[in-house]
């Protein structure tokens, strides 16, 4: 199961009614924030959820709208008695970057790894989920990211039954496990149906559209984008500081055709994105409008 | 004249309902910041109030919730097409601990003058008004501050009469400067009454007792006190962390005696301040319980 909550909506400032963009997965007792504004506490709290379990933090880049809330997440969970380390991923800079903000918080009661990204494309297999990062394109190194909870295959009562399987082997089986049991080898393709489909949430912003959003925004079960501009007429703007606007981001949606897309990272200038709705939705139909404390709880398809 | 507003109430972290403490003053046009921890942007924009024109910052201590949302705040007084310098005034460090902060926003639109304090007490004139920075007891180096706008005395128009002092020089003498005129020269005591009565503003956070406060809140229009803990039985802890329980900010008060006593910096332990209110009142009767928000206009007094 996945939970998400997309802790806020804003681009570049915090509104009274509206906290910077931040994204926040619950992933099977490990939960993953990506990206941390002025005000994210605030968020998590707002939304009834905890800080405390957060074990890896991605950051897309290291403009302040993405960053600037991490040393007062880090003091408050420092002050809720945790102690396992918290992992942190991002762009080249990474632990530069975050010992300087923490000129204000030099001691905390647990450690950090720092895990930079290095290549246009990682894999990070960590905590039983993957995370995909990969490079967009903004005024600064940005990354998108993937979040990927994969699904084993179905065991075969069947198989198990007709191979003559001990029973007791059953479940190491089933976890991947090879055993040796009675002079024999058991190994799990014996017992195993293909590998089902897991879950995937695609996170990208800030960034003009690119390619490769699309490989990793395919046939995911949320897709968020930022849609930094809703007016049509601000396509210059939006090339210009390396933004996206609402038609660009439902056009990668329309070619990757993920089950919904939210948009988010909204200018501090647009009041009301409803009134754009329509015409966004004649390019991708399941586009919804991301608003603070929007979530949704994912969970693997039922089998047929 | 002088606004006050007491932008957040809260100690440590922020809660969804209650801002970091900060303190905003705005006086005669060129406004002054007294702390700056994360969401502090947010509560100045909740108000009503701009960014925009503030010319000081000043820093208690370099504690995250005092300072963490200082660069958020900076970026959107940026945003705001600020060129105008901004002055920061707080204890040894300060330089090293913005500049620290300042990785996530190099580069700024206006200059940031440095003005660290290296005695127990300081005096700084600027733009119009005196700051007033006193070494308080915390467990890391922390000041008070208290805002002074002083008030000339007033034009005696019978005593310039008298001595034939001509029109035109009235108002250079009424601002303080003395004047050469047809051979004679004229001082500004030779038409202006005593000093008057001017408005002050005393803000103390974090801090045990020490006499100092008492010096500089004394009579002081509106004195904003630390209270961290409510509860009495909760000295020992306010004793091992350097704070202040509501009664021993009331004896201040009491020995003081402002106008009034705002108590704010709670602990997130603490929600509902008011059932202590009637105890605390028994020892400084003009005691109020800060809250997010809350404001005042302080003016001159009426000549009698």
């Amino acid at each position: 199961m996945l939970d998400v909550c997309l802790l806020g909506t804003g681009g570049m400032m915090p509104l009274p009614h509206r906290h910077l963009t931040s994204l926040m997965l619950r992933c099977s007792g490990s939960d993953i924030l990506i990206d941390c504004g002025e005000g994210t506490q605030i968020a998590i709290k707002k939304k009834g959820w905890s800080a405390n379990p957060i074990d890896v933090i991605c950051f897309t880049h290291y403009h302040a709208d993405h960053i600037s809330g991490l040393v007062g997440l880090l003091l408050s969970i420092g002050n809720s008695e945790r102690t396992r380390p918290i992992t942190m991923i991002g762009p080249k800079g990474l632990k530069r970057v975050v010992e300087s903000l923490r000129v204000i918080a030099p001691e905390l009661p647990f450690e950090i790894i720092y895990r930079p990204l290095e290549e246009d494309e990682e894999h990070i297999d960590i905590n039983g989920y993957t995370i995909h990062a990969f490079k967009l394109r903004h005024n600064v190194l940005c990354y998108g990211y993937s979040v990927e909870l994969k699904r084993a295959g179905k065991f075969s009562v069947e198989n198990a039954t007709k191979l003559n399987i001990p029973k007791p082997l059953w479940g190491r089986l089933q976890k991947g496990e090879q055993v040796e049991y009675g002079g024999l080898v058991y190994t799990p393709d014996m017992v195993m149906g293909e590998q089902r489909r897991g879950l995937k949430v695609t996170y990208c912003t800030d960034t003009r559209p690119v390619p490769v959003i699309e490989k990793y925004a395919r046939d995911a079960d949320l897709f968020i984008c930022e849609g930094m501009y809703a007016e049509k007429e601000k396509l210059a703007k939006a090339k210009q500081y390396k933004h996206m606007t609402f038609y660009e981001a439902a056009q990668i949606a329309a070619n990757a055709n993920p089950k919904q897309m939210w948009l988010t990272h909204y200018s501090p200038s647009l009041n009301d994105a409803r009134p754009y709705l329509p015409q966004v939705r004649k390019i991708f139909p399941r586009t919804y409008l991301g608003k603070d404390g929007k979530s949704l709880e994912l969970t693997f398809d039922k089998d047929e």
